[in-house]
């Protein structure tokens, strides 16, 4: 057990989130000896953009700073009941305990952690191995209305959510039942994921199964902890955005590859990608490369960013924090074209350790199996 | 195997049932030499009335004639989920397993049938052997919409689908399922259970895991049969019957004795039961002794059926079927007094195995702890 203070340890656990859901209950444990178990699910559905590789996996080295047991959940099942990698479940299987998770490895060594210090868990096995698991799914079923269930998944009309095949509807009891069978006091996903947290929160004191207890025994419930989404690179469809529109479905996609840089991607793409990327001169807000700064760059280092310009731009310039960058780009002190090197420079220094575990012949062959199967070469 | 031909087989399935849905695929079947499972499934809800003990047992004696495979599916979580004693799992096993197995078996020994050549299973053992259930609940559910399902338990409105518990809904996804897992070709329940039905051989031909086959390894899908409900003996609350009401609401119910028989009841609450029976003069539809004598008497006994009376009330009069009895008493020719003499009669003969049966001092404890957790005295 690490020594640090409750504060810092939640000082941690806080720094770039969007959220940290049952914020009080969570500082009642941190004050206890109950041990915190961190988790964070992924369905695998294509290749690992730094959406998931850098924010996901950063806010993991901090909870591994602040002395948390951090898992991830390869949730083939959810992945196979959302339809993705053609729902064959052999090659969801085979991706998320090859491909996947040397591509989240490579994740935190480009954050500069040790991989090991993470236990990466297969839905499968850990239903398995939990005999009261589909228990939990049904007892959190029991003290779910059908009206919660909807609300969780993203579906609009009543007429839509007439015709969603009901696996969809099973998807958010069993994220629930996964944070009980693991232990998880500690929930952790993007904000998207939020309604599956609330449901788990609960019915938490409701469970008789696979309930979760303090270290005296106590039932607790779980925090859940959410980081913002990664905004895609490219220029959305209408623009500016209209009022109506929701920004979160601006999100980095991996199904459109112009809008994603991918943990393993090698330097020309990087640069490519990002110096096409949707930059509007003097706009701060929804603007993908200053959100990538925010989040890919100040959020990570903890150092000072120099944008490089030439003499006659005004020479290089210095900033401290995201804040501060934001301030003078809002202002056109700096252009596009200014962050767009500089963003890339930092992305292409930040993935080196990344590219060279990709670099390896047995995962590099691993991603080709992920190119294959998604019939495409991103 | 029987050397009976199918058309024999056919017609003993087929006998006092409402209907046979997939009638052409089990002919089909019956021409093969696949081996025709069945499974009747059970909530374990209270004590064993005649429509679960005379009315099913009596079709599972017609199956095991025509040389069919029998099981009795205990369904533990299927009660649990419907909150059925209490919804306590170690109450509802114990019960399932002791007092319900027993009263099937002594409903079996009523009707001259081995209670050793049907199988009994608990939902919680089934489940446990088959590590694939689970996997079919989620096939089932990818491939039925949530109308589907909502369609398949008894909801009235929006208001009150969208607040049910989301577990309810699982409900008819595990029916089907189980079908699937015991590799049941001819399910069978009351008419009410029709829907569950419709979903598994809607969803046959798309599953993966625990695909029912023929002897050849060609997909099938069930054949469901469905026999009738028995009227309880209770005066309905409005009679006439009003047109929009649902007659199955007139169903026995064990949750009220006074409209019910047990399979263990002794002879006096018998007489008693039947003598307080509502039975109206002249009217054959919906009356609940023309009802009994139908389906407890005439459907079980291949013998006739002597009405007896007193000399002034014209004596004697002897019945070959039902249809007749029927017509005799629907043109008044005989009175409620005289057909509620001769059914107590036959009923008390009937049951002798099973009170026998319930005589046995480990079995009449059985019956003790279900009093006990029903927290009444029938």
């Amino acid at each position: 057990m690490t020594q640090i203070s409750p504060a810092d340890r939640m000082a941690l656990i806080e720094r770039n989130t969007s959220e940290v859901m049952g914020r009080s209950d969570l500082l009642e444990l941190l004050a206890t000896p109950t041990p915190i178990r961190h988790y964070i699910g992924f369905e695998i559905s294509g290749k690992v953009h730094l959406g998931t590789g850098l924010v996901s996996m950063g806010k993991v080295r901090d909870f591994l700073a602040a002395g948390i047991d951090c898992h991830v959940l390869l949730a083939d099942w959810h992945t196979w009941i959302n339809d993705k990698l053609g729902g064959d479940r052999e090659v969801i299987r085979r991706i998320a305990t090859g491909y996947f998770t040397e591509a989240m490895r490579a994740s935190l060594l480009a954050l500069g952690t040790d991989p090991s210090r993470v236990h990466f868990v297969l839905g499968t096995d850990l239903y398995d191995s939990h005999p009261d698991y589909w228990t939990t799914v049904i007892e959190v079923s029991r003290n779910t209305t059908l009206a919660r269930m909807l609300r969780s998944i993203s579906i609009l009309g009543r007429e839509q959510s007439d015709s969603v095949d009901f696996a969809k509807l099973i998807y958010p009891a069993m994220q629930a039942a996964d944070i009980f069978a693991q232990g998880i006091n500690l929930a952790h996903a993007g904000t998207e994921q939020r309604k599956a947290h609330v449901i788990a929160r609960d019915v938490a004191t409701k469970i008789r199964t696979n309930r979760l207890t303090d270290f005296e025994g106590r039932t607790v419930k779980p925090a859940a902890v959410h980081h913002p989404l990664l905004l895609g690179l490219r220029r959305p469809p209408v623009w500016p955005l209209p009022e109506d529109v929701d920004p979160s479905t601006l999100k980095m996609s991996k199904s459109d590859p112009s809008s994603a840089v991918f943990v393993h991607d090698d330097p020309d793409t990087i640069r490519r990608r990002v110096a096409k990327a949707f930059c509007p001169p003097e706009e701060t807000r929804l603007n993908p490369v200053l959100n990538w700064f925010d989040q890919l760059v100040f959020a990570l280092d903890e150092t000072p960013v120099t944008i490089k310009r030439g003499a006659g731009s005004g020479g290089d310039a210095t900033f401290d924090t995201y804040a501060e960058l934001a301030d003078a780009y809002g202002r056109g002190l700096l252009h596009p074209g200014d962050v767009k090197n500089t963003l890339a420079v930092r992305l292409i220094d930040r993935l080196e350790p990344a590219r060279a575990h990709f670099a390896r012949p047995e995962v590099a062959a691993m991603l080709e199996e992920v190119d294959a199967a998604l019939g495409t070469r991103g």
